[in-house]
């Protein structure tokens, strides 16, 4: 029996013992994902049968969506318990899904160091890397000896989990250096910290964007990360395992953009919600389809004199959609991995046009072939494959293009491989097939 | 000057000692991406002129792509030079990219002890935990004291760059606990480690595939992960800067599914090679843009009666299309990151059901008004509205069965994300629509 069937087994029977044996037994994780399997009353009962350790994991674990109605669901002290119990970052992420007033209240019920901790970190806005990170971490002056950092350790031991070094830091607080556990390990106890600590390989703003935090962990192969101020002032630290998330959660994102939804519809909510989530951009491809629908109106004489003209919007439309999704996924992605630096972006673009280009003659070519071989029709064939090369060399400037365009308006490039544009484009491509085929109408029999 | 440019003004004068100062003042990631912007015969010449530990820094962290190039112009003493300065892991994938005679004849200049590793791990399939990890690791006997251990630590600090912990192992070379650092640094050195060492708490075979390995990482937020073989003996251990590189690898595959393209027009090759790697997708493309040119020849009776039935195609179509793309990225997703458990498959696809047709009914509605409305043609509405519903239903019904289905056989499911089952389904949509008014004809006027 999967977990989450024996737990709502044991939530019906009220078998209080049984459900705190086999939580007790279980990793927080498999508890988070059986979790999401539940319903709602089913997870506001769990959660206040577990330790308040577990809850708080429990509840940071789950997906937004339902972490917003659990914190409906439960009274301002039970969530100022969990709030109380979680590192700083989720917390902060935790006091963010309240109204104002519920915040203030919560607030009330903390402690004032935990108060003061997560409205520190609210101030940031969110995916940046000051929402990404949390003010648990060990710091030290640099006046002090290896052992006065054991010290600091054993002290710290409790509150925080995930520590991979200590940070060194002069009177004002200022980052001078990082001291990795494996150097504490191998110093004696009597070393000046400054005899055995590495400058700072590599430090972020908590103004920089989560996306641009995780390309720096991937380029210098990073578990955590010390996040200063603009003053050089140690505020706080971002850990690998927030990352890994981020990197998921932007993935996530840009697939969203491409399959034309938003992201609700990758949360567990209703039908309604994912209906209305998705809905504008199936509204945006029908106004597309009734515009194309109007142009091929407007060349009614040319169709109903030529209907195999007709025939071949389908060819024209399917190799211009294909190839501006090839040329946008490139630079969208590029974009989106930092491996399209300015330096090379002229001379990919090139590349991105030679190789549409070449590969639309190719197409055409047989485009061409596959007409007159089936129509016996020249003039038709020559229009059909005139046309798709002029749609190529569109699709492809415009599928290089628009992703820049959009970044450089401050809009998320992935939109450029979405329903907006390639509906956009299918009525260009329908207009130049049309418009082709209309100027040389005399040749058309 | 950007960096790149630098070191080919550098390149180019011969100036050598004015080159190494350059490069020992960058971080190596900075040298591997200024790399990827040089040409093939610059990247060789700067290789040599590197230190061995520099060269097999940047060699490592290369594209494939280039590295395969490096790895033609390098002499077999060269290659053997960086592999024997290399972690394991990375070894083994410099000399996975050679031919089986090459890579005898590098394996007979390396030491015996990196031979010996490299051929372990290179037994190891692709894309699987074993090809993953290293060797390179601090294991001990559980008999062993805190002194002992860090002993270790202090003869292997050289070799083993991330180190997050000790290994304990009993005397088959079983894993039986953890130790981390941060233990070691709070235990007193006489204490036994089996008084302060931790179970493992989680540990994976060398056969698992590496989207599962990243899975587990973030599922338990790991930073470094061991590999035990069948009978649960120590055989290496991943660590989270590769995982990382995972995750963005499958990222990028998954969004090359959806685009149509392999993964090469990822890499920085050449034209030739980027337009062969994309035009089978647009062949596969025009293939169906044919059929559906055939199909309509096939309804040129119904078509030639009445013309405004094809102004209607792009509108069933785009539908068709976009609901398709919808669901079946949804379940793409959802296997991919593990969220898609098989108890909610059965929820899921119900509901994905419910939201399509509740879409495919609002969309049909409006799209009726707008013929009804555009044309004064009631009939002709109605055949396009209740086309829409049936396109509809096999769109979200396809988009959830196929990737399930391509699953089932082995075939990686973002495929159906991609051109061939959109193709496809512009031509079942194309048939649906006009089989159904083929059927009404009698009520089209």
């Amino acid at each position: 029996m999967a977990l989450h069937e024996q737990l709502r087994e044991l939530l019906a029977a009220g078998a209080v013992e049984d459900l705190r044996r086999v939580v007790a037994e279980r990793h927080e994780s498999e508890l988070a994902e059986a979790f999401a399997e539940l319903d709602q009353d089913e997870r506001g009962a769990l959660l206040r049968l577990l330790d308040t350790e577990t809850a708080a994991d429990v509840f940071s674990g789950a997906e937004e969506a339902i972490q917003e109605e659990l914190a409906d669901a439960l009274t301002d002290a039970e969530l100022a318990e969990l709030v109380e119990e979680m590192d700083s970052d989720e917390a902060a992420d935790t006091v963010r899904l309240l109204e104002p007033e519920e915040q203030d209240r919560v607030f009330d019920l903390l402690e004032d160091e935990t108060e003061s901790e997560v409205r520190r970190l609210l101030v940031h806005e969110e995916d940046t890397a000051g929402d990404l990170m949390m003010v648990e971490l060990a710091a030290i002056h640099e006046d002090a000896i290896i052992a006065e950092a054991i010290e600091l350790i054993r002290e710290k031991a409790d509150e925080i989990e995930e520590l991979y070094n200590v940070y060194v830091i002069d009177s004002a607080r200022r980052l001078v250096g990082t001291l990795s556990l494996r150097d504490m390990v191998l110093a004696r106890p009597g070393m000046p910290l400054r005899a055995v600590m590495e400058p700072p390989e590599v430090t972020v703003t908590p103004e920089m964007d989560q996306e641009e935090v995780a390309r720096v962990f991937r380029r210098y192969d990073l578990v955590s990360l010390p996040v200063v101020d603009a003053a050089g002032v140690l505020v706080g630290r971002i850990t690998v395992d927030d990352v890994m998330d981020v990197m998921e959660e932007e993935a996530r994102e840009d697939i969203s953009r491409f399959a034309g939804m938003g992201e609700e519809s990758f949360q567990p909510r209703g039908v309604l919600r994912i209906s209305r989530d998705r809905l504008p951009w199936l509204v945006l491809g029908l106004f597309g389809g009734l515009l194309s629908a109007r142009i091929l109106q407007g060349f009614q004489g040319s169709l109903s004199r030529m209907l195999s003209l007709a025939f071949f919007v389908p060819v024209v439309t399917a190799l211009g959609g294909n190839i501006g999704i090839q040329s946008s996924t490139i630079v969208v992605r590029g974009l989106a991995t930092g491996e399209f630096r300015s330096g090379s972006v002229r001379r990919r673009i090139l590349r991105e046009l030679a190789v549409s280009l070449l590969n639309g003659f190719v197409i055409g070519l047989v485009t061409f072939g596959a007409v007159w071989l089936w129509l016996g029709d020249l003039a038709l064939g020559s229009v059909v494959a005139v046309s798709m090369l002029t749609v190529v060399l569109w699709a492809s400037i415009t599928g290089t293009a628009v992703p820049l365009l959009l970044r450089r308006f401050g809009v998320d490039p992935a939109y450029a491989t979405g329903p907006f544009v390639t509906t956009t484009n299918d009525i260009v491509d329908l207009s130049i097939y049309l418009g082709i085929a209309f100027h040389f109408r005399d040749l058309l029999t």
